[in-house]
């Protein structure tokens, strides 16, 4: 099946080009943290003893799964262990969630800049993604219901949402995780939600799962993974968790299909589940110093606006250019700065329709702060000198 | 999607009521090897010295796809590192073989009877799967080009081959692999051959992979695993191998889409590639004597007859009995022999036809030689009492 080209993929080349000549690039595009994994998942790793590394459980082992029971039980979600299932990665969860729940056809609801790989995952399946538009202006709010139900065919199945959103950093309040919830009670939809940056949430607001509305609870799909809250991205351990009995069946029979997991990553990762507090709190003071060290920053720059996102570790940001691509482009092709340059994500390829986004940019957080402090004067100074510069 | 249960999940539940009982299973049923991993496999694990568990590339580690290079080479499979693209398994590679090769639609012939899974993967895709059947009277040898002829229709865009194969042990003669490229040549078609089996081949025959056959090459598309080879199914390592750069290409998107397959997989897997040969060749004769035993003993058992399976580790028997499958059962929840019973998987399981394979099992050794000679034993008592025996 045809998947067309993303256009955060489209710059790895110049990426490539400027590193080779010796130009150093500060990635502002990805979402890989820099921070370490916890010691005890590390140790976990270490002093594994096996003769044998075999298959696991097509679902996960039941101690990880009894261990992140007691996890999301501190954040007031109810599981048990045979309602969570364990996957390669949160995009292995994503994809089950899409086969498991809809067929060839049938349309699922996204707001309006969205991560790019669920649209792979939708055209995999032949599901077809329908969006509903959120604005910078608004610092990305959800849409009205009528907005939601305008988008609403026969063939809707499901509204997918990413809390907090990446690549907005956006966090639902509760009155609008209730507009979503009659919504989708409304239409008897499935809710996909995509939380797998629940401890970066930087406000007194309080965080609404999906998996906290009453009334759908049938209707929820939770996608979550370990790969951000652990900073072990490699070890490919997401879940999928559900109520839903007969979802719960379909999912396991994509399961038995690949037949397992990870092993190792599940070692890891149920280590790292106790890891101590400190780690978490720390964690999370780092990146909130960032949030706040970064969108000063950009605020700062002339022509240059950033809502203030409220979780994950990106935001969104305007820039004063006729074309955030070919600025990206320009930064890592043409433009150097002591030495150095930046790269970020063209938004573009976050939105459904073209033209979308055109001014705007992913920026991730997952650098140092002098880093961070380099990269800003870097980006600061390119847009003084970018030739298609635009108010 | 709706997938349809396999009658080898449905054994299950017996199982483990019969082991909840204190019932000891002789497991023929699955393909989880009992040898030990590699040495230098774990001790590579033990080794791992990172702070962060981080991403890996999307298409895998440039050290491991050079070192599959060299691994290759010793078959006379000659690729490049950029020609490997490693995976989740070798299940993914199946899986992302038909998204970038199929549409919804399209149809792959295969031989019946097949790896239940890539039914599993065709659904996911939308793709139909038609069979060319095989026989244990002929032991399950290659189907004339005319059978294959008569399953080709405008949307047949590939043949899917397992060889050795899974489940009957087959391994596919010269004559056949160059009647196979003879079709897909003619019909422009793509061959997904899966030689995860390929370590295990008890003839004096040579072993033909897909990628030696001449005037093809742009059709092949190689699946293959680590799994089997070093006894290490739960790291989920695996590759896709292709000279298409179309391809290779579309497989990159889906590749991306899922962002890394699992970075410690990986390094357990590069350093196990450099194992011993005393490791490869005493698994081999491990297996070699094993299957010389079970096929012997089989044999040997009034009504039954198995074939010699010349590769992998599987067998398919015919048992005289009225239904395998519920033989299977009666096994695992009537029969006992000296407080033990025996596991098997229906044949029917691994057939796309209803009632075909009625009186087959697939049995894996995968048991050392004494715990196979009690299944044995196990087994022929089963057949003397069970109610339902027919010639």
């Amino acid at each position: 099946m045809a998947m067309p080209a993303s256009p955060i993929r489209r710059l790895a080349p110049y990426a490539d080009a400027a590193k080779r000549n010796g130009v150093h690039v500060y990635h502002l595009n990805i979402g890989q943290p820099d921070i370490p994994t916890p010691q005890c998942g590390l140790d976990a790793l270490k002093n594994i003893d096996r003769k044998i590394l075999e298959y696991s459980p097509s679902d996960g082992y039941l101690t990880l799964r009894t261990k992140m029971v007691r996890y999301y039980a501190q954040y007031g979600i109810y599981l048990s262990p045979d309602e969570i299932i364990i996957t390669t990665g949160g995009s292995e969860a994503v994809l089950f969630a899409f086969l498991a729940c809809l067929n060839p056809g049938d349309e699922i609801i996204v707001t309006d800049p969205f991560y790019a790989n669920y649209m792979a995952f939708a055209i995999s399946v032949g599901a077809v993604i329908k969006s509903v538009k959120t604005s910078i202006e608004d610092g990305f709010a959800l849409p009205s219901v009528e907005a939601f139900e305008e988008q609403i065919t026969p063939k809707t199945k499901a509204i997918l949402i990413c809390n907090p959103n990446n690549p907005t950093g956006y966090l639902y309040t509760r009155k609008e995780m209730l507009r979503l919830r009659d919504i989708v009670k409304k239409h008897d939809l499935f809710l996909f939600s995509d939380e797998v940056y629940r401890e970066f949430i930087y406000t007194g607001m309080p965080y609404i799962s999906a998996c906290h509305l009453e009334g759908i609870e049938e209707n929820v799909v939770l996608i979550d993974s370990v790969s951000k809250r652990y900073s072990e991205c490699g070890i490919r351990i997401g879940c999928l968790c559900t109520k839903n009995k007969k979802i719960h069946a379909s999912v396991m029979k994509y399961c038995q299909a690949r037949l397992s997991p990870p092993l190792i990553g599940q070692i890891v990762a149920e280590a790292s589940v106790d890891v101590q507090k400190e780690y978490l709190t720390d964690v999370y003071q780092e990146y909130l110093e960032r949030r706040n060290f970064l969108i000063d920053g950009l605020n700062k720059i002339p022509g240059v606006y950033s809502p203030i996102p409220m979780g994950a570790f990106y935001t969104v940001a305007h820039l004063p250019v006729d074309d955030a691509e070919k600025f990206c482009i320009w930064c890592l092709s043409e433009f150097r700065y002591q030495g150095a340059t930046v790269m970020m994500a063209p938004a573009s390829g976050f939105y459904t329709e073209p033209g979308e986004g055109r001014q705007e940019v992913r920026i991730a957080y997952v650098l140092n702060k002098e880093d961070l402090a380099k990269a800003l004067e870097c980006l600061a100074k390119a847009l003084e000198t970018y030739p298609g510069r635009e108010e």
